[in-house]
């Protein structure tokens, strides 16, 4: 072993953010599986491969990190940003390449609410205001809320699929098929009347 | 007290439906928010709110009850039981109602295969061979595979909103108003080119 330590380069910053990140990840994937309360600091490291500390120093403490897991805000600046006529087919792409190319998914962990308890409840009072409202607000015409919900559950059901019942034949399409064949059911409640429609 | 015992008579064998519905449904509960190995048989007694002899009179045991919450079969036949051309429009009314009427959703329960590790394996085997591949079979046509997927994702989106996300426009919405908007984006997988649009 060497005595001389490597010196500090950009790199580092960019590891801090794939360090961040990996810990966000180990936190979503156990809050699919325990209950909020159930759920130690010390799992979260382990299962990032970090220490404990490391998270304090990124994140603050527990319910801060957690609070960070249960927001949709970050998450919903990506999805959302597209013009409203290709939004839908933005909106799936997005969804198909998180989920193949991340294994992760914008919008899925609302599913775990009911494991939360009063948790699961800010995650559904995230979710309405960081999600379903935002789109609400970029759409034009009547009944503007009930078609933003529509669109996000074609969006939330395909990450189920992907995601969690690990449908074969989705994963084994190309991405852009994918986006060819299920976008213009999600931009039809977007801009009703001007999606095109597969023959 | 009466020491007169009342007969048994026609409504005895209702009952004993009910029961054995509220005892399913109490297990269902439990399998959205606890793992499958956590899960007590007295738990489940005391949700349902009988005795957990009465479970074993009705399901055996502990394991077969698990088994027929982890089925998709019967759910499936109520699902699929339209003509293909109407299919879509069945299936998002079956959902929507079993949503709103029953508290219940004949496809969601898939969502909460991460919680059960092994068993969630069982759940997906289950769901794809209960529900996709069954699904596929009635499809003609190319990439019929992908397309029972696709549309099966619409529904399960739909289920989340409304059950899990407690969409407000959603649960505001007339039944019939939201399977006019959301079916021919279920039909279009089902019949490509075939589907009304909504202009």
């Amino acid at each position: 072993m060497s005595a001389v330590s490597t010196p500090p380069t950009a790199p580092v910053r960019r590891d801090a953010e794939a360090t961040k990140a990996t810990i966000l990840k180990a936190a979503r994937h156990l809050l699919a599986r325990h209950a909020h309360g159930d759920i130690t600091l010390k799992a979260v490291a382990e299962r990032a491969g970090v220490s404990a500390p490391l998270i304090l120093k990124y994140f603050g403490n527990k319910d801060a990190l957690f609070a960070r897991v249960m927001s949709f805000e970050a998450d919903a600046d990506v999805l959302l940003d597209a013009p409203l006529d290709e939004l839908g087919a933005h909106m799936v792409r997005h969804v198909l390449f998180s989920q193949s190319q991340q294994g992760a998914d914008p919008l899925l962990r609302i599913v775990f609410a009911p494991l939360h308890g009063e948790q699961g409840d800010i995650l559904r009072a995230n979710f309405r205001t960081q999600v379903t409202e935002r789109l609400t607000a970029r759409l034009d015409g009547p009944d503007a809320g009930l078609r933003a919900e529509l669109a996000v559950a074609a969006l939330l059901g395909l990450g189920v699929i992907y995601g969690i019942a690990r449908g074969t034949e989705l994963r084994r399409a190309t991405l852009e098929d994918v986006v060819d064949r299920y976008a213009p059911a999600v931009q039809v409640h977007l801009t009703p009347g001007s999606g095109t429609r597969r023959s």
